[in-house]
């Protein structure tokens, strides 16, 4: 079965990035290491040197570089200088594919992607989960969102930056998974630094913490599908302890951060959460029934 | 190198468990299945019948059981309900070592300790971090602290529990560590829970996310040695990205939750820790500088 869209030899497609900071950068080597001919342009022209060194062609304006690409990535700092490099090209993008890996809100996503469709280009839109440094690794993931199609015609092209998943149609799923993640990202590391500060307070070394908060972590990750189970479910039966008993350690955590003199305002949120869920029932159920929190907010809740 | 404490067959070791609820009976069953002698008590004789089925001696009393063992292990609800098994022990513990896995505050264990001393009895404070079905396995760790020669005479007959971490000889360690721990896998579930309900509201569902989630917690989990060592160091330079670039996209993080109708409470709690600490002067440093934040109670810093 062959596909006209799919080049036996992915690497002839031709790909343009624009903006060339720490990440543009990174994205732009990782596809001329695999290959590419690839085309560059930055609104300071001067940090592109370094890639045509290594066979970049720096085009003299985003418009000439967007014609030298099948496969179109831009990457700046955010939305405004999104719109900023974008609104000038106009019809510019006709039948191309336009990736933008700018970190943004979903309506800020579904808002270019209603202007690319009026260009007449498929838009993608990206969240890269990785720094500068791991991209062109397989550890270096990448969420894209936007019509299948497009996605699969360049995913052997996107995946030369990492690992590449595909999330759905609406453009805006990128930005909603990227903030989910990076909110379970601060969520536990706000959780080990608030530990690493009682037990710091008590004269144990973060250093020593971090083996036992590994294994922690990963004994809740063991968890996770299970709770999500139930969350879909909407039904949270106790696997192991209830909301009660999880309520009476979290006043001990409270009550040691306070004798110990360290911060107890996370602990306390922590546990207002908790008491709430209690409040509303939940006490003999298992800690996901926190999801009905969550789901909606507190001045709504019957 | 002989040990006189050290027998040469722990299953020799005779071992008492005071205390038959859920826990107490699995531990009391991991000693069985070594081959340890086991004596039990409970409050409630009935809840023994299994274990003497299984070969364990059941006491008529918490006394008799202590003088039937050389390990003595106490696990019931709470520190009362210890206060109430131990107090009218008295002078029956001494030349024993007392090993209690009842969840409790660090002042409790400390309270237990200098009990103990009263006594003649070395006193080990211990926090399961596992289930009643794990016990025995490898799985199931134990942490423990007190006087280190007593945990190391019994630590062959404490591994029957499962994996055994001895933390230092201030009995209100486990304690201590329980709650960071816990606390942990708190934040962990939070933020896990958090991003469902925000995917959940755009039609995506938990078991979908798990996955991604479980990525990135495993990404997390790799800069945990990095961050322990700027927490010890006090000196937070940013690995990748700085607490500013952090603040600017949890305000992403409120603005999805808030247009998609999801409780933003536990985003603007976490942007609000991140504030301070930008406020602070860190907003060019790494996330790990919050760790400052935590470690003072707001209204004590400067
Ligand atoms: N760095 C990371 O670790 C990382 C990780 C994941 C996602 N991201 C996302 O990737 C994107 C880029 O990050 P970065 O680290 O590359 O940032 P950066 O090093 O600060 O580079 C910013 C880029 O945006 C350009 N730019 C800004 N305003 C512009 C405007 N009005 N018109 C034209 N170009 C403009 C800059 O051009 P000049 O060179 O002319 O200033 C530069 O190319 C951001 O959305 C970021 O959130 C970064
Ligand atoms: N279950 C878990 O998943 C788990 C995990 C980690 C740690 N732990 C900790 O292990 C400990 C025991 O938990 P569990 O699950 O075994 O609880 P449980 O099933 O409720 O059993 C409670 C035990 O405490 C005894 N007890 C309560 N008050 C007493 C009193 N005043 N005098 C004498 N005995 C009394 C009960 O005796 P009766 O039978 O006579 O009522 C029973 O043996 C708790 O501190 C818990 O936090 C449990």
């Amino acid at each position: 079965m062959t596909d006209r869209h799919r080049p036996e030899f992915p690497e002839h497609i031709t790909v343009t990035v624009l903006g060339l900071g720490l990440m543009g950068r990174a994205l732009a080597g990782a596809f001329l290491r695999a290959g590419h001919p690839t085309t560059v342009w930055n609104r300071t022209a001067a940090k592109a040197d370094d890639l045509v060194a290594r066979g970049a062609r720096l085009a003299g304006s985003a418009s000439a570089a967007v014609a030298a690409g099948d496969l179109v990535v831009v990457c700046v700092s955010d939305h405004d200088a999104v719109r900023a490099v974008l609104d000038p090209l106009a019809g510019g993008l006709g039948g191309r594919v336009l990736v933008n890996l700018t970190s943004g809100t979903s309506r800020a996503a579904r808002e270019i992607a209603a202007w690319a469709a009026r260009q007449g280009a498929d838009y993608l839109d990206g969240a890269i989960m990785a720094v500068p440094g791991a991209i062109g690794t397989p550890g270096a993931l990448v969420l894209y969102s936007g019509p299948r199609p497009a996605f699969e015609r360049y995913e052997p092209v996107l995946r030369r930056l990492g690992g590449a998943r595909y999330l759905g149609g609406d453009q805006g799923l990128s930005a909603l998974h990227d903030v989910a993640v990076l909110s379970l990202m601060w969520n536990i590391l706000n959780g080990f630094l608030q530990g690493a500060a009682l037990l710091g307070a008590a004269g144990v070394d973060a250093t020593t913490f971090a083996p036992l908060a590994r294994t922690a972590i990963e004994t809740v990750t063991g968890w996770l599908p299970d709770y999500a189970r139930q969350v879909d479910d909407g039904a949270y039966p106790a696997l192991d302890s209830t909301l009660d008993t999880h309520v009476a350690a979290m006043a001990h955590l409270i009550g040691e951060s306070e004798s110990l003199g360290v911060d107890p305002a996370l602990p306390r949120f922590v546990k207002a959460l908790a008491d709430r869920a209690v409040a509303e029932g939940h006490g003999g159920a298992g800690y996901a029934a926190l999801a009905e929190l969550f789901r909606t907010p507190a001045g709504e809740r019957p």
